[in-house]
């Protein structure tokens, strides 16, 4: 079930940011052991700039955990790459919010997105304008 | 058969291209018309400079044909990125070679590389020394 939904998100977050002018990769066989030791999610690169997605999508807004292994390697792809990392979460509303990897508490074997974290962390869309990837308003005002 | 050996390529180039450092991406569903009409073969990007691969695999030297669909996208993708788009071609000695777009000849619905292009290519390890992706032996001297 969750893993339906992953996909799903997946498959709408590479949407959304495809008509947001990005190149957009998709990992492949999703949900799989073997993806998850190898790929991020999803990979958005626009004018050269790199962003790694690892995605997640919860009926309900809870703390997230995320095994350690899918970090180290998330980490490696974007260091590789030059890029900026990010854990895309699609909530209950269907807003889609983006948690920077500074904002993860290590545990044993796990990283938490706590429940707090999450309310608090910018909607993907700002995230994107900040790091100038998308137009603001005031691009359209000037 | 062709479908088989085009995957057993993919995924020899991304090896191939994650031991020089890049970070890399292979498409979902390879060999799929989904995959087709939208993601390239493989993406590998370093210190933000992106490589796109649309991959072939032959087993002898000769002309090859790609529908002008993929080339439009393979260009789109690119364009968006940022970044150069090849044809990997693994040929029959087991060498990688990369044409350049521009090196393609158009036809009616379909690209050709043509079997005098093909030779004449550089090998993909000179290309991306070339782009300064990979070190050269002068780098080494230094």
């Amino acid at each position: 079930m969750r893993r339906v939904r992953g996909y799903v998100a997946e498959r709408e977050l590479v949407v959304k940011l495809w008509k947001m002018g990005f190149a957009v990769m998709r990992a492949p066989a999703s949900g799989s052991k073997i993806k998850k030791a190898k790929y991020p999610d999803v990979v958005a690169i626009k004018s050269c700039k790199v962003i790694v997605f690892e995605v997640k999508s919860r009926s309900k807004i809870d703390n997230i955990y995320i095994d350690e292994e899918q970090i180290r390697k998330l980490r490696e792809f974007t260091d590789r790459a030059g890029g900026q990392a990010f854990i895309a979460v699609k909530t209950p509303g269907g807003m889609w919010k983006a948690v920077e990897l500074g904002q993860l508490e290590k545990l044993n074997n796990t990283y938490k997105v706590s429940k707090d974290v999450l309310l608090k962390s910018k909607e993907l869309d700002e995230v994107l304008r900040d790091l100038k990837l998308i137009p603001t308003l005031e691009d359209f005002i000037k």
